[in-house]
């Protein structure tokens, strides 16, 4: 979506009070400063910016770097993004090689920028075959992408650096046609401007600064302070849209926000149980298979490419197709990793020793599974957890609505428990089941079509909402990946003739993987089939 | 659908027990005669039965009534319709406008037969340029219309009637010959066969008759008690297909299915709140603003010729276009047309004389409103008429599951009263409206766009169904067809100069339609806001 279009929907008849803000990242230089900025980005987008932006690496490897982070951001961590792009050294087929790549991933949103002189010049010089001005850049997206693109361009409320003379101040005359000059960028098609910083560095800043120039905890709170106080003169004074240059750091940005009371961590709000996609081609989506509730992102990246997301109803998306298994599915953040291998990988001796890891990490005294890509258990799970078996989630969705969730659970255990399972729901109608084992010999009391809805919501003059299904198609594709990770996200981290590894291997081989709901959200209470078990 | 696959669905494994039953009807001769075979399907399509067939009129005028009788069967009765089809007197070419028509109409099942001898002959003759038999029809319609039709033909369980003799019967040889011509006509694409009448008529029968001939009450329950024992009988061999020759006749059919217990009057079920459409192009449709929810044929009439029917959500359809209203909307059956002039073309001198008669029928005390084409007020109103706000209905959709509805009230106000409304929906958010006069000026508290699903239901192992929506951008098109009743249903029936008549206009000029919905379908009361109005 256009950032144009979230800013004015944002500050509609209904949200005229309403400040929206934005975030802006830069690509970092290290690999792990890069899995460091997405672990931030995740937390800070759950506040719901309306859109954030990633500064141009001019030259090789990191324009690369720029467009692949754009399409994480965009397609992973699903928040709106805008990217920044210059003509310092960008000939035209460097240009359209960005845009393309951009428009392919779902991206939207361009900032159109001059950029700065080359390093080690100190003017900007025009290549050849590349663009003169942030005007031409403008023109150029115009012309060749037609409407796709929101543009943004850059406005300079003191006017632009290079005209500003040694008293600080540009002349009238310059300022006039700085003011012109921006004009000509929104005429040719810009529908967004970002300001540059503006800001003085009075005396009382630098005199409150000195007696704790050497305490860094609190220059930074002084700073928190200092940009909360400008952030509400610039409100007082109508302004709605804050952006926030972040530096790539989390806790300042986050506790200025907090101070102004734009957000409120125990108000992080869900419109749906994960995360609406932003990526163009997937915003009407609606409706995903539970199975892979704890692993939104490879959801995400076996799905790809779908030509039709499923909306309203997932019986009708339903021969769209999966990616196959990669090893993109089974990749971690470093950090997560390793606290992954303190938690789990220990001797393991039993059965038994396996079976508690789960309970642990059930009660949250895990932080990590091998099966989530989340940093803890869904509120949902939590409620579950404390046995209420019919819920009403306050989780997720519009206020004045109610939400709904069939009570599910899905494990592995063995062909004995299984059997004892199924006697259970012949017993019980109401429990519907879906179970396989690695081979794919499954057992289930469904039809094969029989796509069961397991959250949805009901909200003041909405259509019913269903975001989580059960369906066995899916849970298929599903049980390959879940299988799959007894290996490469456990058994791997042993070596190769460890004991423990043969364990795990062991009830990868023999277990069944068992999806489990009770139909019955209203009386019924799915933890009963499990007394005695 | 074809009945081939609906017979299928029905004896399928988890039916294995299941009888169903179909009934055939044959073309009246008078246009009265026309409607109230269509007042008695209606009644008797309720029990469900798989499909309904209509012979073959031979001849001109005959023919296009049996097509336009077919027509409505499937499209506004919503039943699975078979026409028969004959060769009598029919060169390909009217065979094929024949089969044209009904395939245009979402009609794809045919009784292909070769028809009586034309009256006045004993023999049946080829025309020029026809078909000689029931083969001939088969394979032209194969081999023209692909696998579009599904395709029944006759089946003579004691012979075809020309090869038997004066004793009764057919020669073994004359028996196998006609035997192996049906295998012919299954061979070149039938997929069900209908049979002949079979029954001995012995003397008992006759005995049993003779004291009771007189009494036209006592014949026809002996012949109800008569089928009730065939039925019985075919059924103790293992067959599951009744098709029923009612000669237009509702009682004794139903009787003899009610005796088999095949069906129940209390028993009557609805998959939604609406009568699923059976016509090919919108079997997927499964939601409807609840504007025509007492006028479903005029709902289809003006959806007609959709390019798709919305499936799941309404909102991916908004985009679909009414058709004109047209004298066919404000047509009626001429027993319902003399029964509503009887309750409603009264004197009317003050407007409380028309509030009474609303009020009236909502109590039930009239049976007809000019507003609704059925007979009496849908089982939900009547819950809602008993002040339940916070509603789970037993009324529609399958086993085991729940259904819900959003208080929804559509009323008539003149525009102080709509003012107070106003005022009490802005005190209380639960409450979305929309309002509008003749003229067009609308009053709202949603967005032009904002969905309302009113009904939804929550069943085992399926998606979330919302049959019913409040829709703005339908409830524009609908206020054109609620205020043109005021005068084509009602006013008009006085004369041109009555009192009546007047105030009767001067209403439809100056009252506002609103519709009202509680969004709070738990805890919400929509009565409340009409307390002291």
């Amino acid at each position: 979506m256009k950032v144009i279009e979230k800013i004015l929907e944002s500050t509609a008849a209904g949200d005229a009070g309403k400040v929206v803000f934005s975030f802006e990242f830069f690509p970092p230089k290290t690999e792990d400063g890069v899995e460091n900025l997405f672990e931030r980005m995740e937390r800070m987008v759950a506040h719901d910016p309306t859109f954030c932006d990633i500064t141009w690496g001019a030259g090789g490897t990191t324009a690369e770097l720029t467009l692949e982070i754009a399409r994480r951001m965009q397609n992973m961590v699903c928040v709106e993004t805008m990217m920044h792009l210059t003509c310092t050294n960008m000939p035209v087929e460097k240009i359209d090689h960005a845009l393309e790549t951009i428009k392919k991933d779902g991206i939207q949103n361009v900032l159109a920028l001059r950029g700065d002189p080359p390093r080690g010049q100190d003017k900007f010089v025009q290549i050849q075959g590349g663009f003169a001005c942030a005007l031409d850049l403008v023109e150029h997206i115009r012309k060749s992408y037609g409407d796709y693109f929101g543009i943004a361009v850059a406005g300079y409320p003191e006017a632009h650096p290079e005209v500003i003379e040694s008293n600080g101040l540009a002349t009238p005359e310059a300022y006039e046609k700085d003011l012109a000059y921006l004009k000509r960028k929104v005429d040719a098609g810009a529908d967004v401007i970002v300001t540059q910083l503006f800001y003085d560095i009075p005396s009382e800043i630098t005199a409150a600064l000195e007696p704790i120039k050497d305490n860094e905890e609190a220059v930074r709170a002084y700073g928190v302070h200092l940009g909360t106080e400008m952030c509400k003169k610039i409100m007082a004074s109508g302004i709605k849209t804050l952006h926030l240059y972040t530096l790539n750091m989390e806790k300042s940005a986050l506790a200025i926000l907090t101070n102004l009371g734009l957000i409120e961590e125990s108000k992080i709000s869900r419109p749906l149980p994960w995360r609406r996609p932003t990526n163009l081609f997937r915003v009407k989506e609606d409706v995903r298979p539970i199975f892979w509730a704890n692993r939104p992102k490879s959801y995400i990246s076996r799905t790809i490419g779908w030509e039709q997301y499923p909306h309203g109803r997932w019986g009708d998306s339903s021969n769209a197709s999966y990616g196959a298994l990669t090893d993109h599915q089974f990749m971690r953040p470093r950090a997560r990793d390793k606290k992954l291998q303190e938690e789990w990988v220990v001797p393991l001796k039993k059965f038994d020793d396996i079976s508690e890891k789960f309970m642990k990490y059930c009660l949250g005294q895990l932080k990590t599974s091998p099966w989530s890509e989340l940093d803890a258990l869904q509120p949902e799970t939590k409620i579950i957890d404390e046995q209420l078996a019919s819920i009403n989630l306050k989780g997720w969705g519009p206020a004045g609505g109610y939400v709904y969730q069939k009570a599910y659970v899905e494990f592995f255990c063995y062909e004995e428990k299984l059997k004892a399972l199924v006697e259970k729901c012949k017993a019980n109608p109401s429990l519907t089941f879906l179970a396989v084992n690695k081979e794919g010999n499954l057992l289930s009391n469904v039809g094969k079509n029989d796509v069961n809805a397991v959250t949805w919501g009901v909200f003041p003059a909405k259509e019913i909402i269903q975001p989580t299904v059960v369906d066995p198609s899916s849970f298929l594709i599903w049980k390959d990946e879940a299988f799959e990770i007894w290996s490469r996200g456990w058994a791997q981290f042993y070596p190769e003739d460890d004991s423990s590894r043969s364990l795990l291997q062991e009830v990868q081989k023999t277990s069944y993987l068992v999806s489990l709901v009770d139909n019955d959200y209203v009386n019924g209470n799915l933890f009963a089939v499990f007394k005695g078990f």
